[in-house]
């Protein structure tokens, strides 16, 4: 393979199903990206070579008797450390949970499977999916494949890594704060954060189950919503899961759409590349869009405070045992955010969780007044350096971790669906991400306007898959 | 009046409905009853004389005309003061809300209205429903009709007075750790805590969202029955009560239930009174049921904590911005106990809630392994003196609000249902009350069992209707 790799799922699936690649050969192509990536990217914490070929010759096997399991039958994939799959470890990014063995498999894997898909192995993850920078105590920081200066973002690090630097052409992460849009935003790939109750839990690692989302990281915007698609919907097994069926189909035409520039703390301090981006975006969509104009944003003040009571509080009720009984075995960052955690008053949490339908219904009313999307910066600045933001356990600690979801959190507590998609390269090429927000359930409207922007603004894939396949070419 | 007086809710009904006595003269002897009995008992704190003469002229006008509106059509009846009825107030025994006019009916008066019930008036009750003694800072505490010098309990404290003391058959009130049952077993009528999730809460005061059950006070069991079946199941209103029809028939035939004697803290420290009335009941119900036996019951010593971490919890974020805004015009032990909330830290309230389904299986596994109901006291000791418990803010008020609860609360953390019955006369005069517990959605087992012992062991009303009624006769 090298330019003749597949660039997306369906050509993947379609070379497969046509018979002209086999999934044993694309597995095999992956895995050896995977491992040839180890020192590189850091993205993985298992490749799970045996079992994935046994995968891939059962997947030719089964096409080969005429069983076509489902859209991604035979296609290689990978997945953050925190879906359970029956007989594998789910090691959560920790050393706590490193040899845990599941005895059932999670929703999402189990969807995936059913459609077929192959998994080559467990990625990196900020452990317990606590820390927005990507850095890991244990298993080491997974490293950016734009800039290995560069932070990937947390908590689906390796995820970020992986899809990022080509090893595959997407994975699942999660979201509670900003973990999959910080990541594909840091790795120039798209992300979709998932309405509040869109896809299923169950058998997934809680950190807090008011606010976690799992969603795919891709390298174009109709992989991840076809990902999106395949493990969207009502779950028996997650009474949290809405009875909603999974997104529509996306559309190209945008010209009944509005679009929104999110003022207010989406629009302030920004630096001057992350502010162009935005202007650019909005520039292309006012080509093509039925207005766009600025949106008016309640204050969110306390927004981000209170997103972080309600994350903490409960992630500090899963760990309580843990952080009771072996402290020492968490890392010294997530140590002390747990401990944190008993600072916070049971009152407050419960007036955070109510503060959360209020502020959505203003939030809604103000900003979608005039709009049906909103658009604003993944993150206010470009890619940190790693050595800036490794602070450890410091007390410049909570400001780092403010500062770098100060504009992915606030959708989290409000529970709105967001797609995160590269806009830009600054002078350093770095990628520039922007978020696309819109109504509960409307994935597809943020979608279809990240397809717009994906394919007017043409920003590089940072990393093509070959690369790393074929080091010495 | 006088022994004329129905003696129950059926027989009221009955009259009204046949003729032999008119809504308005049943109303207007109860409304005597309230007024005669201010002093001496303090359990109104709003008789609603010309609303409730109104609505009495109106059912007798409607029963006239042919119309019978429901099984309660023209009897007189009182609540506790925290179910909203558009247009009246709604004090919740608190000088906040003293003058606070509802605008909308809860779902627990518009079927008490629907059944053609009259209301009297509103009852005193512990300000916001917190405090186990019945006393109130702000109205003073209802007065026991059995002994003055004694407490009504709490927090129904005029429900337990104004039914004990014959005003009116039945009332309703609120159990959030023992609220309907402790002024039940104090002033020696029935009253039941239902299951969790039973009945609406919709238009209702919250104390504890996750603890609260709306109930009767009544003085038969099949008074207290009737009113439960009356307010029971489904309420598209509020989410939180179960798609459930209410309770079914009871029965007199009792020869298949197995009784389990509750051991561990429903047997340790029990005063002589109280374990003579268990041992007493547990005779009487051997002659009838299938079997009487000892029942296991797990470690319970961490459960009033949990219990009350998630009460107060709750309660903290309801009343937070008045705890912020006015403290100076809660009473001194309600704004204490408000203000121990914030030491409650959220992960701790998150695994008290947690912690509930698992200790309930337990329980039910342990506790129903030979038994269809259990028995337990009410409370650990006969009614107390009320300067013995009057302790205000002082250091001892956790301590004895832990001591009145102590066998009470365990059930709403367990969600429960339970009938309180009188099955004793103390020495000196005062009523020794049992608590019958059931699997969750079975009260008309316990209300059977009940039944049973209300007619073996007569034990005697301690107020008739006519006795305030005719105070000069």
């Amino acid at each position: 393979m090298s330019d003749t790799d597949p660039k997306n799922l369906r050509e993947a699936a379609g070379l497969i199903r046509s018979g002209k690649i086999s999934s044993v050969e694309l597995t095999m192509a992956a895995l050896d990206r995977a491992k040839a990536s180890r020192e590189r990217l850091n993205a993985f914490i298992e490749i799970e070579e045996e079992t994935a070929l046994a995968a891939a010759q059962a997947s030719d096997a089964a096409l080969a008797s005429g069983k076509a399991l489902g859209p991604l039958h035979g296609v290689p994939l990978a997945h953050k450390d925190m879906y359970d799959r029956a007989g594998f470890v789910t090691g959560c990014g920790s050393k706590i949970r490193a040899t845990h063995m599941a005895t059932s498999t999670s929703t999402v894997m189990q969807r995936l499977e059913a459609a077929g898909a192959i998994s080559i192995g467990r990625l990196n993850m900020s452990e317990f999916a606590m820390g927005p920078t990507g850095h890991n105590f244990h298993h080491g920081r997974a490293i950016n494949p734009v800039d290995p200066e560069r932070i990937t973002g947390g908590s689906s690090s390796g995820s970020g890594a992986a899809v990022g630097g080509g090893v595959v052409l997407a994975a699942l992460g999660s979201d509670t704060g900003g973990s999959i849009r910080l990541p594909a935003a840091c790795c120039g790939v798209v992300g979709i954060k998932p309405t509040q109750g869109r896809v299923s839990r169950h058998g997934a690692m809680p950190l807090s189950f008011s606010q976690d989302c799992i969603g795919p990281l891709a390298r174009s915007v109709e992989d991840a919503y076809l990902l999106l698609q395949l493990i969207s919907g009502p779950d028996g097994q997650d009474t949290t899961c809405a009875a909603i069926d999974p997104p529509g189909a996306l559309t190209s035409d945008l010209s009944s759409l509005r679009i929104g520039i999110a003022g207010g703390i989406f629009a302030d301090n920004l630096d001057a590349e992350t502010a162009k981006g935005v202007e650019i975006a909005a520039k292309v969509l006012a080509d093509s869009a039925q207005s766009v104009t600025a949106a008016t944003i309640p204050d969110f003040s306390a927004i981000a405070e209170l997103a972080n009571a309600v994350a903490m509080a409960e992630a500090g009720s899963f760990h309580f045992d843990w952080m009771r009984d072996r402290p020492e075995d968490y890392g010294p960052q997530v140590r002390m955010r747990l401990s944190q955690s008993l600072a916070i008053p049971a009152p407050i949490y419960l007036r955070a969780l109510q503060a959360r339908s209020i502020m959505l219904e203003q939030f809604l009313d103000a900003a979608f007044a005039k709009a049906d999307v909103l658009i604003a910066p993944t993150m206010p600045f470009v890619v940190p350096l790693s050595a800036d933001v490794d602070v450890g356990s410091s007390p410049s600690m909570n400001a780092v971790t403010s500062a770098m979801t100060s504009l992915t959190r606030p959708f989290s507590y409000l529970g709105l669906p967001v797609v995160t998609v590269p806009v830009g390269v600054s002078a350093q090429g770095l990628p520039v991400a922007l978020q696309i927000i819109a109504r509960p359930w409307r994935e597809d409207l943020a979608a279809s306007i990240a397809l717009h922007l994906e394919s007017r603004l043409a920003v590089p894939a940072f990393q093509s898959m070959s690369t790393l396949n074929r080091p010495a070419a």
